[in-house]
């Protein structure tokens, strides 16, 4: 067999026409060792570079196991957040679900209008409406109750344009790095604006993440006993927004520790990746920027979902690496 | 060498002399295996066996070792809290240490009587003077300043009555309760109503327990930009307190699974042992019973730090383990 450079090889290959569409809609390189499903480009070189760095004994950016924290953004970092958050997409197939119980939803906005299909009513009645709509079903319950309704949605909804899971729409390239930064000793954390009780249930199995690793939003919670039960009641109230400045609050919060690697995809990270990247020594800021229309979405500084404007215009000064969804993702799903 | 029944062989240990003062104190039972410092009594035969039980693949009990979750209080469970709570010690030290930044308080209550060591005044303020001392003390400055504030103490600061260490006033067999659990599987987490920065700062060198499964009370944070500067900043309002019906709000806040063991010292842990032990399949509820004047202290209903009163009266019919300290317990400190 004639002696051929990677390149000419790879041409061959796509020449041979089983590839022909991979190849198209990314020039793919394929990789040895970690991160399969990455591009051996400049994000995936940041990323090992780093890696190697914080983990080799002796060298001058040594991170100690216990100090490797790695926190990520969920929507549109680790899965997808197109037409919009599925969190959203629960709560519409819940409303349904609960107006058995709830007759009186019949005649009152914005349940009325979301019952009848009529989503432009309900996205006129804005940040109010949505509000009610998220407490009316993520409240009023108790936490094992809610879990379980999370639980049994997760397993059965689909996605409106994929048709596939929900858990299926999380990105390959995202897993391989969660996996890749626990077998170089991280402990990785979700560090989300979506509910943190709306992605617990689920983290484990899907992300290799447990539900004490994940941080995001919360409503208020009391303990009741009522005789020899005992619950804890969720109740119609937000108690924390684990998103923009909310996010290094989290952290602080719940983690306790600064991260050395913070990845996002928004403007709502903007100030963790600041906050993670400050810090002394190595640090690895990460920006997806969704830019593959074929595969996945194309969006950033326009987008209601993710809007990416003053984390991208900052990001070469501040050192984060954009990994561009297109050209650095031989494959986006798993 | 006569073959001796192993009571006898300890009867003539105890002759020799070399521990006269030890077995005196606990009529020591030498056990072979896990937990050396605890007698061969009916708590460490509960917990060997609820461990056993509960991580035998096969058995009717079995749990998976994600869920393998326990919780611990940590005054007067895994360390003292005698002369009074470790971190009011703390704020005394405290204002003394930021007095000359605040001249102001050589005539405002209750600093001025706390600089003069007059704490009957202090005491006489009640909960209004110490939640002052708190704020001042705990807030005003960034989140990594008060962390070095309390390395710095943690590591110098003596205990008034032992004179040793805060950090070596903790107890030996829970020490290696602790090691036990996680060489089994249990992921510990501290469930505290002491401040949840004020633990952090050590309890992974100390317990072998890092900062994300420390849940405690805390203040309010804020995330601040100056040009390139970040910080967390403390502020002095209170957020959450870890205490009583807290505590399986903060567990289900935080860890956000219920645990399968509990442990704690009074009323203030009745509620995180009603939520533990309230579940299903096998679970462990330990309550540590201070009985040992000699070695320790002894106290229950009447004291101030530490109250158990309710908890002890239900620990029967609810099927709590009491580690009777001074009768479970061969050695108390490490």
């Amino acid at each position: 067999m004639p002696r051929f450079t990677q390149s000419v090889r790879l041409f061959l290959f796509c020449l041979m026409g089983f590839v022909v569409a991979a190849c198209a809609a990314s020039p793919a390189v394929p990789v040895a060792g970690p991160l399969p499903a990455w591009n051996d480009g400049p994000a995936r070189q940041a990323i090992v570079e780093f890696v190697t760095d914080v983990t080799t004994p002796g060298s001058e950016h040594y991170v100690p196991p216990a100090e490797r924290i790695a926190v990520f953004d969920n929507d549109g970092t680790l899965w997808a957040e197109k037409p919009t958050y599925f969190q959203l997409l629960f709560i519409v197939d819940r409303v349904r679900a609960l107006a058995p119980q709830h007759p009186e939803w019949a005649d009152e906005q914005p349940f009325k209008a979301l019952l009848e299909g009529d989503m432009a009513t309900v996205a006129a009645g804005g940040e109010h409406a949505l509000m009610e709509l998220a407490m009316a079903t993520h409240a009023g319950m108790d936490s094992e109750e809610f879990a379980a309704a999370v639980a049994a949605w997760i397993d059965t909804a689909r996605h409106p344009v994929s048709g596939r899971r929900y858990t299926e729409m999380v990105y390959q390239p995202m897993l391989e790095l969660l996996d890749y930064l626990r077998d170089n000793g991280f402990k990785t954390f979700i560090v989300s604006g979506g509910g943190i009780a709306f992605m617990r249930p689920w983290t484990e199995a899907v992300y290799g993440i447990p539900p004490d690793q994940v941080v995001g939003s919360s409503v208020e919670l009391r303990f009741v006993t009522k005789g020899d039960d005992v619950a804890i009641e969720r109740l119609p109230e937000l108690h924390f927004i684990d998103d923009k400045a909310g996010k290094p609050v989290g952290i602080q919060r719940y983690i306790g520790r600064r991260p050395i690697l913070a990845a996002g995809n928004s403007d709502g990270d903007y100030e963790m990746l600041r906050w993670t990247t400050a810090g002394d020594g190595r640090r690895l800021g990460l920006i997806v920027h969704h830019t593959d229309a074929e595969r996945e979405w194309a969006y950033d500084r326009d987008s209601h979902e993710g809007r990416l404007d003053r984390a991208l215009d900052e990001a070469g000064e501040r050192g984060w690496t954009v990994i561009d969804m297109a050209n650095d993702w031989s494959r986006i799903w798993p």
